[in-house]
């Protein structure tokens, strides 16, 4: 195989065989490709695509570089969800702990920031003493005595597809349908589930900015995880304004435990709750979506999936101390806060730009390797619809930077827009999606 | 300046700032951007392309990143020549004493060997003793006392460019104009010159296979000269077979000698004349490209042309026995005919392929650093249009590995076609291209 001549057949639209992907990925892994030629590869994928059939190739290769856990031995139905990413999502952190306290077993393993957006791990990181880095043996331990469990991606499961996700983060090719759905698939597919719950972003925060790409990667995924033998459906949900009202690890630490001590965050709880609801109806556990959501209500309202929460962090090594009194974490050096300079409603977020942001303020890496300072981040006062008396309160930025405030304050006024017109509320779920394609949701009202 | 973002902001089909270009390229060259961020870049503009300005100012930074050579010092106009590459294109080589035997300056810069083209470097460097690794001092001095220099790349040579070169060909992101303009205008910028007379190949030995993509290169070429202030003008060649008889390295130094001479290898002297002519125009010794031919003509009739030749060949170190005695030079271990297996006319040459074939026998380099055989290579028989009988010879092939001539013999013989029609004689030289655009080119007859 030459490498070069592989490349080439990509950038000018051919389709791999089976054998050129396990030559060209296996040759990457183990360190005799380097990483400018697979970094012009998947650029070249980014603009020419993979067929089907190349994309489910592609995912089995990346999901056999590694090992694939076998959880059979723990009784019940293991599920998980993946989320397309967005700002401000901490919806793992809530979910895990509230379904499994519901009876489900949750084996999740989580990424770190991409992007624009946050990863589940560096926000679980974020704890003191929480430990991610768990053997296959721990975590096999934990999901069958704690009924979740939330590692980072070892060194065993689709060690191709870690080392080139950290790739694709540095060179601009994280938005490419094939190669996200192969990332998350082969991962997914090694945690050793029975089902899946997608929860794919759209809007102008999510990977997928337009509803149909949004739709094109949800059919990519489900296709992936049905051929593989694995139930998968999921949802489509909004990303056109940070989930929440925190971004930044630490701060979405803080956010979900509120939210799991019983703190109603709108749009967090409802994209939250119908996940949930879903996991627990492919879990076996409700006979329908509605009823999974019910019961994932009841689990906050009674306490047992903050206590779920706390029993994780305990076992991960974390220091449960920082969730009950966040006072003791340490403080950013610098906080600033943006007021708007008029009156009106709030009706656009650039979130991208806002994730961007938060990354520059600490939050995330702009190349690989980068330290994170987990309490960096902003602090929403204001979402989409709201009204805005002039000089009101928009948000706070927390960073350790001091150089970077001026420029961050004016670049996040610019991100959040103002205006005279009242967008209309709407829900957060734009259609739920399984083998059968796309379809309105309407999620039922919980709180 | 985030480099990930400058990679999606081409990917999206922006164009860079001279600051973010000069960020994004120093970068490089410093050690500090990683090469898979380069690679991925250039994939990125090899889909997006990159504006004239932008093209123009990639090119300058490229430039600034090494020396710019002063030669204001040296009496009269420095002209040079650059080629986009062929087979058998030794043109350098007769032309750059002819046109110094006519009191224009000619420092050259050139390359080596690339993919299926021959470099002037490798060429030059077949004649025993000569030295092309000088330094700039010594370059300055030796265009000062003989009127032409012939050297590579030095380090202080836009290192940038040294460096995006060689991760280009790994990555399969050779072929974009605005690369390629940029590669090209900033080492040839860097040597001091005047003016510079481009020769850009089309047909099937070119990189530019395409008429329209030859023509397209020499726009953004002359563009990015015309606004550096250096004079450039050009001419679209043919390259559908290969220039000359003699293809490998030492065979062209004797073809070029043989042509410096008074031989009249009819379309290799018809290109070096017509671009000796415009190199005489540009430096002021001609009136016109015509008059320029002339005198390069007159250059070669009265041995002056040739005695320049020895002249910068003793200068720079290399023994000129073997030029006035070819057959003291090694004989290779191997000779092969090749001969028709019917009779016709030669109706085509699939150039590339026998670019490639004479790598194989040792006149090129598979991988970086290879050695090679100077002695190795092929000297056709025939031409386009050609009358050929039955088990008449066609080429005989040279080289050191005895393994390789049976497989060569029937590879050369399939790339030689041969057929009923006879193809039109024509010229050479496709159009004439300044900053007005391309036009048709009638070239006197001067032999």
């Amino acid at each position: 195989m030459n490498p070069v001549e592989l490349i080439r057949k990509k950038r000018n639209g051919g389709n791999l065989t089976r054998k050129e992907l396990e030559a060209f990925i296996t040759g990457y892994v183990n360190g005799d490709l380097p990483e400018y030629q697979m970094s012009a590869f998947l650029m070249a994928v980014y603009f020419k695509g993979m067929s089907v059939e190349e994309t489910a190739t592609f995912t089995e290769v990346m999901l056999r570089s590694g090992e694939v856990v076998d959880l059979s031995s723990i009784p019940g139905l293991k599920v998980d969800k993946h989320s397309t990413g967005g700002v401000g999502d901490k919806v793992s952190l809530i979910l895990a702990p509230m379904v499994a306290a519901c009876g489900v077993s949750v084996p999740m393993i989580s990424g770190r920031g991409l992007g624009h957006t946050g990863g589940t791990l560096d926000k679980l990181e974020s704890i003191p003493g929480f430990r991610t880095d768990l053997s296959i043996q721990e975590y096999k331990q934990i999901v069958a005595d704690v009924g979740l469990v939330l590692i980072g991606q070892t060194g065993e499961i689709a060690p191709a597809d870690k080392k080139m996700y950290a790739l694709r983060d540095v060179t601009a090719t994280v938005e490419s349908i094939p190669l996200i759905a192969g990332s998350i698939m082969s991962k997914k597919l090694a945690e050793g589930i029975d089902a899946l719950v997608l929860d794919v972003k759209t809007g102008n925060g999510a990977f997928m900015q337009q509803y149909d790409d949004s739709v094109a990667l949800a059919d990519a995924l489900i296709s992936i995880g049905n051929n593989m033998g694995k139930k998968t459906v999921g949802f489509i949900t909004d990303m056109n304004q940070p989930l929440g009202l925190m971004i930044g690890n630490w701060l979405e630490v803080v956010e979900s435990v509120e939210c799991l001590r019983g703190k109603n965050v709108p749009d967090l709880m409802e994209v939250t709750l119908v996940l949930g609801g879903a996991m627990l109806y492919l879990g076996g556990k409700a006979d329908s979506i509605e009823e999974g959501m019910k019961l994932c209500s009841s689990a906050i309202w009674s306490g047992k999936a903050y206590e779920k929460f706390l029993e994780i962090v305990k076992w991960q090594g974390g220091d449960t101390s920082f969730l009950e009194q966040p006072e003791k974490y340490p403080a950013s050096k610098h906080t600033a806060e943006v007021r708007s300079g008029t009156a009106g409603h709030v009706t656009g977020f650039e979130t991208t730009r806002i994730g961007l942001l938060s990354v520059e303020l600490g939050a995330g890496r702009r190349v690989v390797g980068e330290v994170i300072d987990p309490k960096a981040g902003i602090v929403l006062a204001k979402k989409l619809g709201d009204r805005v008396e002039k000089n009101e309160l928009l948000a706070i930025i927390y960073t350790d930077k001091g150089e970077a405030v001026d420029r961050a304050v004016r670049e996040l006024l610019s991100c959040i827009h103002i205006g005279d017109s009242v967008p209309p509320r709407r829900s957060c779920i734009h259609a739920y999606v399984d083998a059968g394609g796309a379809r309105p949701w309407a999620a039922p009202r919980i709180y």
